[in-house]
């Protein structure tokens, strides 16, 4: 299952490249750093839930890159109705004019997410609609999202997916659990749709701790005191990367060999 | 984290035993192996969305466990209101007059769940209800009944929680994504619970492949013939156990030495 072959060439290929999450952090970085690499005259679709910041975000992008075609579309993936993911991507490519066919290549980035309550324990996870709303907004939305993306590009010969993950997803943190839980079924979804289709190269990214919004907020809001501490320590000590740092090291992964499906860390080794 | 000395004497204890989907399969089985275990003058409270099932359940147990207490109450975690969970345990125990300075020890096992949609690929996965529901009734419902459950018998001293997994919440199995991710998620709010609450004894339990109606719908309703096939071949070889080996093993498993939170598989050695 190793995709060695396809990947060599992945920034290469006129492409479009999809962003969910892409007003600010990782998804502004990735959008923008992606951009500069993809062959020109591709495609950048740009999606979040906020407007005002994604159009700064494509101002940034054209400004940087004007001869890539750059689209935002104001999206929520929390929002569990068919036609917010069915209708999504037919509605941008045909009002935008985007021929299939002169496509090599689709990218989908999965980086929308919510940190979910972690200013709770467990034990005290009792708010079906704030539980819930995790999972809806990191897991259930992801994949609706996903099979919308491939319906509507499955005549594109050659498809990427990269879940931004974490390594929350494979080890816990404590007053972390809904977090957690959620990037564990995210890494795992891909993981099955790695298995199921071969032809698809599939990433699931885990960015290493990054100097953005998120993780002010891990910082303020964990509950646990050991947790809390270990984001503050990570500041104070110049632990933290820049988003550009994370997002370069992601590039050179997806240019490496790697199994598709594969959970791989900023920290872990590249295999060339 | 090493929990030998705790569980050493777990059957010993006076309990309260709590088994959610209690009325078939696997559930029904450690409801009336645990009665017989578990030192006389212990409550087992079985729950499951099919009262009838569980009312033949319970003559079961109560035919074979005379001296043990058998309490049943239908119930869904899968209906997201805050009171379906808040008020469960509370009327019980008091219209049960069940006295919790009695009680030693509580142990909740979680084995209800849903196969969700194994007809489809994770591209087909288009439907936000069918989705949604998944992980409503596997994981969401999972995290508020053990929050209910915490919460209801906080005073009690010593705590036991057994999640059953399954290899398929640490391996992707084609067109079995939506039970592998919510698998996956279990697992890790399980760990995460072990880590916040050492006083806990955290079990994620994947019982290998039982002879239940679940085997049963994944010899049929499996979409990838690869994975149905396996399934079939499982059954034609005699490669399925028994409810009563996989729960013996269990027994076994609770009664040895491992790290709370883990993931242990039935055919997993056990240390003494």
């Amino acid at each position: 299952m190793s995709s060695s072959v396809k990947s060599e060439n992945l920034f290469q290929k006129k492409s479009c490249v999809v962003v969910c999450g892409a007003s600010r952090g990782l998804g502004e970085c990735i959008s923008i750093t992606f951009a500069k690499k993809f062959l020109t005259g591709s495609v950048f679709i740009l999606l979040s839930r906020d407007g005002k910041a994604l159009e700064n975000v494509k101002t940034s992008l054209q400004s940087e890159c004007p001869d890539q075609l750059c689209i935002t579309k104001v999206f929520d993936q929390g929002i569990m109705q068919q036609e917010n993911f069915e209708c999504l991507f037919d509605g941008i490519v045909q009002s935008n004019n985007i021929s299939l066919a002169d496509l090599e290549q689709v990218v989908m980035v999965h980086c929308a997410g919510t940190l979910g309550d972690i200013t709770k324990y467990c034990k005290e996870m009792t708010d079906p609609k704030k539980v819930r709303e995790n999972f809806d907004i990191n897991v259930v939305g992801t994949i609706l999202l996903n099979s919308a993306f491939l319906k509507a590009f499955k005549d594109v010969g050659s498809k990427v997916i990269i879940n931004i993950s974490s390594l929350a997803g494979i080890q816990p943190f404590k007053s972390w659990s809904l977090y957690c839980s959620g990037k564990a079924a995210r890494d795992m979804f891909f993981r099955t749709l790695a298995l199921e289709d071969p032809d698809i190269l599939v990433l699931n990214y885990a960015p290493g701790p990054c100097a953005t919004d998120m993780q002010k907020d891990c910082r303020e809001q964990s509950a646990d005191p050991e947790t809390k501490q270990m984001f503050i320590d990570a500041l104070n000590s110049g632990g933290l990367l820049s988003p550009q740092t994370s997002i370069d090291k992601l590039c050179e992964v997806l240019t490496s060999k790697f199994e598709s499906g594969a959970h791989i860390d900023f920290y872990d080794e590249i295999k060339q």
